[in-house]
C-alpha cells in the first residue's frame, strides 16, 4: 500500500474479514458492520454466514476469498486446529494482519505467532473479556498481545469491539491474563454462591444478599486488592489492618455456619488450609497478600501439581 | 425519658458509651468524638483509655460507671465471654440500648440477644465491613440486625460510623452476612493472588495485572452476580452466555498454565471439581449460577462437611 493510499484509508473505515461466525464471531462481525467497516465474513458452515449478506457483509465462498478481501483478518474459531485449517487453505497471507481471538492456552498463541511469522503475516493475539452481548460496549476489555504494529495500525477497528488494552509483545500474554482473570471470576462466583447458600433462605433472597455483596466486592474488596498488589510487588506484607492469623480464626465461623446449614464446606476448608500454610511459613502476622508466597511455592509445599 | 427530653435530644448529639478500645473500638470512639457525640469510654486495661481523655472523652473507671453515662452503649470487645463479663459487672441495664459490634458467630449473637432481653436491654447486633481506618467513611457498610427500635432511635449515631444497613429482626443475621461476605472476600483474594502468581513475573508487575483484575471484577464479574442472583431466586439458570461445560473446558487452561509455572493448582482443581459435580447433576448447559445446587446439597454429594 502506498503512503497516499494509507492516508486515504485513515479517513475511511478499514475493511475487515471475520473468520468464524459462532456466537462470539457473529457478535464481532455485527459490531463491525454497525460501525461502518466494510466487512467480509466466512464460516465453515455457510448457513451461519448467509444472514450477514442482508446486513451488508460480503459472504466469502472460501477462506482464500475471505482473506483476499481485507488486510485485517479477525479470527474467532472453535480451536487452533480450526484456525490452522483456515490458514493453510487461505493462500498468500504475507503483509496482512491476523488478529486471533480464538480461545486457547498461552502456548497455542505462541505457536500460532510462529506460524504467522513464517508466512509473513502480522500476528496479534487477543482475549475477549465479555460475553457476546457485551461486544461493542466500550467499557468491556479486549486484551491484546503480540505485534505492536498490528495493534497500532488497527486500533480504530479494535476499538469498535470494546476497550482494547495492549499487554506487550509476547503473543501468549493475552491468553495468560485471560485464564488468570477467569480464575478470579470462578473464585469470586463460587465464594459468592457459597455465601448465598449460607445466607439466603426463608427470609433472605439471593438478590438481597447480592446487593450487599456487590457493594462489598466493588468498594472494600477491590480496594484491598490495590493495596495488596503493592505489597506483592514489594515482597513485604505488613498486616496492619488484618493478619492471616486473624482471618484463620474468622473463617472458622464461616465453616461452622455452612456445616450447620448443610452447605458444602470444601471451599472455605481449602482457603483455611491455604492460610494455615502461610501462617506456618511465618506469615501469621502478615496481611492476606502473603498467601501468594505459598501459592508460588507449590512444589516445596507438597501441594497438588 | 419523657417526650420533652427526647425532643431536646434530637437537636443534640446522643451521648454514647464505647466499651472496648482495641484497634476497632478505638476507631469507633475517635469517630464519635469527631462527630461531636458526648463519649464515655471504658477498656479493661486503662492504659488504652487514657489518651481519649485528652480528646474530650469521659474515661469511666468501671463498667458500671461507663454504662450509667449513656443510654446508647456500643461494645466492641475481644469475644462474647468478655462481653458477658462487662454486662455482669455493669449493674442495671434496663431501658438502655446495646449495639454489639463484637465479632462472632450468628448463634453467639442470638445468645447475647436473649441475655439482653432478660435484662430489659434493647439489643442490636452489628458487623463492621471495613478495617479500623475505614471507620467514619460513609461508603463503608455497617450491617445491623436485631431490635428495629434501637436501630431507628440511634440511626444518627450509627451513621457517623459508616453506612448503616438494617437486615431484620433476627439478631444473628448481621453475623451471618458478615461471614458470608468474608467468604466471598477470601475467595476473591485467593483467586486474585493465584492469578497474580500465574501472570506476574519478569515483565509483569502485580500492580499491572491488578489494574486489569479490579476493572474485570468491578465491571464484568459484579454484573454477572446481579444476573445470576435473579437466576438463583428463580431456581432456573439459563446458560445463554456461558455454560458450566464451557467453563469446565476453559479452567483446564488455567490449571495447565499454573502447573507449568510451579504455581499451586489446588484452588482451580477444586473449582473444576465443583463445576463437574454441577454438570453431572444435569447443569452442564446451565449458567454458572447452577453450581449453587451442588453447594447446597453437600450431604447428598458426599462432600466434606
Amino acid at each position: 500500500m502506498s503512503s497516499t493510499e494509507r492516508t486515504e484509508k485513515t479517513t475511511e473505515k478499514t475493511p475487515v474479514t471475520v473468520i468464524g461466525l459462532g456466537n462470539m464471531g457473529s457478535a464481532l462481525a455485527a459490531t463491525l458492520l454497525e460501525h461502518g467497516h466494510p466487512t467480509t465474513v466466512w464460516n465453515r458452515s455457510a448457513a451461519k454466514a448467509e444472514p450477514f449478506a442482508d446486513r451488508g457483509a460480503v459472504v466469502a465462498a472460501t477462506p482464500g476469498e475471505a482473506v483476499a478481501a481485507s488486510s485485517l483478518i479477525i479470527a474467532c474459531v472453535l480451536d487452533y486446529d480450526a484456525l490452522y485449517e483456515v490458514m493453510d487453505a487461505a493462500g498468500p497471507l504475507a503483509g496482512k494482519a491476523l488478529v486471533n481471538l480464538t480461545s486457547g492456552a498461552p502456548e497455542q498463541a505462541d505457536e500460532a505467532a510462529a506460524r504467522a511469522r513464517s508466512l509473513g503475516l502480522g500476528y496479534l493475539d487477543g482475549a475477549i473479556m465479555t460475553t457476546p452481548p457485551g461486544v461493542g460496549n466500550p467499557e468491556m476489555m479486549f486484551l491484546y498481545s503480540g505485534s505492536a504494529d498490528v495493534f497500532e495500525a488497527h486500533r480504530p477497528a479494535l476499538a469498535a469491539l470494546g476497550d482494547p488494552l495492549y499487554l506487550g509483545a509476547e503473543p501468549g500474554h493475552a491468553s495468560l491474563y485471560d485464564v488468570a482473570l477467569l480464575g478470579l471470576m470462578w473464585s469470586a462466583f463460587t465464594g459468592w454462591l457459597h455465601g448465598t447458600a449460607v445466607v439466603a433462605g426463608d427470609a433472605t433472597k439471593a438478590a438481597d444478599f447480592t446487593a450487599v455483596a456487590v457493594r462489598w466486592l466493588t468498594h472494600a474488596v477491590a480496594g484491598f486488592l490495590v493495596t495488596y498488589a503493592s505489597q506483592v510487588d514489594a515482597g513485604r506484607y505488613p498486616g496492619d489492618d488484618a493478619t492471616v492469623d486473624v482471618q484463620i480464626a474468622a473463617i472458622g465461623h464461616l465453616i461452622h455456619a455452612a456445616a450447620d446449614r448443610g452447605v458444602d464446606t470444601a471451599l472455605p476448608e481449602l482457603l483455611k488450609a491455604t492460610m494455615e500454610r502461610a501462617s506456618a511459613a511465618g506469615h501469621g502476622s502478615d496481611s492476606y497478600a502473603s498467601v501468594i508466597e505459598v501459592l508460588r511455592k507449590a512444589s516445596q509445599n507438597g501441594a497438588a501439581m
